[in-house]
């Protein structure tokens, strides 16, 4: 296809040909030239230097990434090529959960498609558009979108401050059929409320789907306590396994509101105690329980976070450690930065500062309907460690 | 208790306030003297230098850790002693384990009990001693196996090369009671034959049984090719799941004669087809398959195999792509030397040699009833990375 072209110069190519997808403007041949030249967002055409055709992709001079790589072949970036893209990443997600009805299906760079992410529940699409090259083929998303599945509605909830930083607004809009704010959506044989308009992200982390199984099938008889719970999905996963008792806690009134709703639908109103407020502030003091799950926000977004970042974890594990008197924490990060080796020397550093013996019993990652894309590190974000303390 | 005295020097104490197990002549005070004085195997006090008591283990001059720590109690190490770590330990396996009748019941370090294992296949119990001290406890184990369950045999498998550098002789004993030498067990809903005497390690892997559960279950219509399968309990856990077909791979006769009498026992019969040979000069030429599973044994035993045993696994990991046109290789690794990340990057750069795409679905490590001691590294040594290729 026509497009104007974008050439990558040799380091590019080199970077290119490890497989990755993202581009600066140092791996960019005369990039400040062509950044006048070329309208931000466009679909470009992408060679060497020689002209020899290496793919499309995007371009948005004003990102750190410049370009994005879409596709190697020499295609039209249309409602064709993302439906082919869908259907892909369906017939994947079909090996791991042929009868779940929610699932991420597309995992941006995880699904060679920067820039995107959909989770669908039950009948309902909700779409994160992340830049502003993937922003401007949002016809052709939607339009396939519809030819793949007979969604009710297909929601963009493009609310990420990322977008910012691509000089993109936030908006959240139905842009095709009905839906409810909130939706009933069924993981598991539990009942969940799904604020897919006013929640965090797409309204559900999906990426927890086999760490909660985990803990699902040992939490019989144990007591819960599920900090930064969100709307309890932990919490329920658990109680659903047998677990006694579970304390929740979130410092959002809306994200326990849900929960309560959620524990009614599902016969554990009397199962819960929903606790508005800061979890580390309540560590200090916790309630008495013995299978902790401590699921925080991103403490580090970006490179110049990993130090105060790294710190917060240490702090937060420490105390979910001495919490314990015997019995569970399940830590986990949701850090690119955060390594798991990091994250194992923390939890041994704490055990030996509280004089604890404790072994690791479980290592969890996203779920696999998030590939992790091996030439892309950042797709690896989702780490978890089991610990149990004697 | 009054058992001979070792002890710390500063380097020493600072390793056990790291809650290290193990260690060394460099680590221990006044060691040239000592090492004539106490007899090899001996049960030991440990303090620091200036007398402060540490705990209670072994010592064994001839071993590059001269010195394991058992306890860090004042106390005397007898069947009682082995009886509560049992009991312990066995607390642990039926939060993970409740139905199960075959488990890893004492993972050396893993369950601070260093230089022993012991795995449970039905009623049969198999004993692995791999250090001298821990050879001279052995009917204090005995006997309080004997109190924690009514075991119909207890075996010690006593053939593992370990046990050379402790100066101990190999041998194969039917320790108590009476067994066959391959007995059948159930896991999963499969029946296995267990070769406890003349098998591999203590007859089967356990550790593997998390990520055989996850191979099952997306399985189904696939055809599968076990390399280094052993007795096959991959291919079979697959076929439970599904799938077409099995093809099992292994150098030993033995294994796929086994192999063949279990696929008899569960009606697999017509699904396996047991290939003898070397597993990296059949993937040149490979049989017709989509999900490979490479489980080879560890190609890195010390540190200086490091080299050349990632070169192995590199060679290996590369061939099961290749084989690939599109499915899903399981790419495993029980050396401890070979890193998470050296793993991912060998998987990369075979994508990017062989031109594929590629994504990571799947990260699996040894099963709960494996616990990792997070101040033993070396605790930690299964990892395996499920690999999608479109």
């Amino acid at each position: 296809m026509k497009y104007p072209i974008v050439k990558l110069n040799k380091r590019g190519v080199k970077k290119y040909l490890e497989n990755h997808l993202w581009f600066s403007s140092q791996e960019i041949f005369q990039f400040e030239k062509i950044k006048n030249e070329i309208p931000a967002g466009s679909l470009v055409n992408i060679t060497s230097e020689d002209n020899f055709f290496l793919g499309c992709g995007y371009f948005n001079p004003k990102s750190y990434y410049s370009l994005k790589l879409l596709t190697k072949e020499n295609i039209v970036i249309d409602e064709e090529f993302f439906l082919k893209r869908f259907s892909k990443a369906m017939e994947l997600r079909k090996i791991f959960y042929p009868k779940e009805s929610c699932f991420r299906l597309i995992f941006s760079e995880g699904d060679f498609l920067p820039g995107l992410i959909i989770d669908i529940y039950e009948n309902v699409a909700v779409v994160q558009i992340q830049t502003l090259g993937m922003e401007k083929l949002k016809d052709f998303i939607i339009t396939a979108l519809k030819k793949l599945f007979d969604f009710k509605a297909i929601v963009l909830k493009n609310d990420s401050s990322k977008r910012l930083e691509e000089g993109l607004e936030l908006y959240i809009e139905i842009a095709y059929g009905k839906t409810e704010e909130i939706i009933l959506a069924e993981m598991d044989e539990i009942k969940f409320l799904i604020p897919i308009l006013k929640g965090q992200k797409s309204g559900f982390f999906l990426d927890q789907r086999e760490n909660r199984r985990f803990i699902k099938n040992i939490a019989k008889n144990w007591i819960v306590l599920d900090g930064f719970s969100y709307i309890g999905a932990f919490a329920f996963y658990a109680l659903k396994g047998g677990a006694k008792k579970a304390y929740l806690i979130d410092r959002s009134d809306f994200a326990l509101g849900l929960a309560e709703e959620v524990a009614k639908i599902n016969g554990y109103k009397d199962k819960i105690v929903p606790i508005q407020g800061d979890v580390l502030q309540i560590l200090k003091n916790p309630p008495q329980s013995n299978l902790l799950i401590l699921d925080p926000p991103a403490f580090i977004k970006t490179f110049k976070d990993i130090k105060a970042g790294e710190k917060k974890y240490e702090n937060l594990y420490f105390l979910g450690i001495k919490a314990l008197e015997k019995g569970f924490l399940f830590a986990f990060s949701c850090s690119y930065f955060l390594k798991l080796e990091k994250m194992k020397g923390i939890i041994k550093n704490s055990l030996k500062r509280l004089n604890k013996e404790g072994t690791i019993i479980f290592q969890g990652f996203q779920a696999p309907d998030h590939p992790i894309n091996p030439s892309v590190e950042e797709t690896f974000y989702l780490k978890g460690l089991g610990i149990y303390v004697q």
